[in-house]
């Protein structure tokens, strides 16, 4: 197969099919063995492109790991908005976080794909660690966004505390590769919920 | 200077000297750029050593990582042995881990090593992620020892829940690059501490 032939429909299909298995494979690898250990060589034998189709497709390495964070981004954030159109609990969709991949995965259990890669590249003038930063602040927005509708007095430290819960319980699952911090973090954070949602004595 | 000088006194105090300075130049570069992206041609340069001499005191890069680990430990575990001997306030103690470095840093912030090294080693087999495992199971230990002596009625449960927040301020200071969650975690601390060594209602 030639992935470089001259432009036609048929070239574009295979061209997103290149790049849908360039991501495919990046995703499986760099979560199971990191970012920095996983080299283009790697990646373009699992992909099954040529090293020329995966340059094509993304210009560095940093690139795709940009992309590769990019394409999690949307599955692993609470939907806030959604969530305020369809009337659901905003106190049990602020526990759900607890509940879902990847605190309670059933396959090996890695943590969180953006603390990671941000303490793989600890470079904080880096765009990917910016990245992971800056997903992790929209991630705390979202739950301040949850505790606000949920009535808690001081939104913003509620939406913080639970974060760090998340962030807590990711650490601990990646360290001891188990889901048990996940479920002690969803303890406390019923706990943080109830008082801060309690009317004020 | 010839660091493979035959066997002497001399010798064995430069080797010392050595060893020393290659550990010294580990810690500076795997604090600030990771374990992963740091090569053993750098760390030569850093050390002023030459590459044998390196392979003398460490057989392997895992080695060297193994060893810049194991002596950091004890500065960052929480001594409860010595506290228990010297009548210090458990309560205090539990909270000070949240004061101290590497949470409370002037310096650049790059969290916990030990979580760090868990990530950027995610094998569960290989010898330094389970030392980093090792390590968080014993400061969790340590935790629960104090908890104990503080008079929660739960230690197991005070411990894990104390260590998992520091951990979460560990990984959201290395992500953010700011000492904001350790005081966000001392504070959720104080709540659970209290809480947990309350007279039963």
């Amino acid at each position: 197969m030639n992935d470089e032939a001259s432009p036609s429909p048929v070239r574009r299909r295979r061209g997103r099919g290149a790049r849908e298995r360039i991501l495919k494979a990046a995703t499986a690898l760099f979560t199971s063995q990191g970012v920095n250990t996983t080299g283009m060589d790697q990646l373009t034998t699992a992909a099954h492109v040529s090293k020329r189709t995966l340059y094509t497709h993304f210009a560095s390495k940093d690139d795709l790991v940009h992309a590769y964070l990019s394409q999690l981004r949307d599955g692993l954030l609470p939907d806030d908005t959604a969530a305020a159109d369809s009337g659901a609990d905003p106190r049990k969709q602020l526990l759900a976080v607890f509940d879902c991949d990847p605190l309670a995965s059933d396959g090996p259990v890695r943590g969180c794909p953006f603390l990671n890669a941000a303490v793989e590249i600890p470079d904080p003038d880096h765009p990917v660690h910016q990245l992971a930063a800056a997903y992790k602040a929209e991630f705390t927005r979202r739950l301040t966004a949850l505790a606000r509708r949920a009535g808690a007095r001081d939104p913003e430290e509620l939406g913080e505390q639970l974060a760090l819960l998340y962030d807590g319980a990711a650490a601990r699952s990646t360290t001891f590769n188990d889901t048990a911090a996940g479920r002690q973090a969803r303890v406390i954070a019923v706990g943080l919920i109830d008082a801060a949602t309690a009317p004020a004595p």
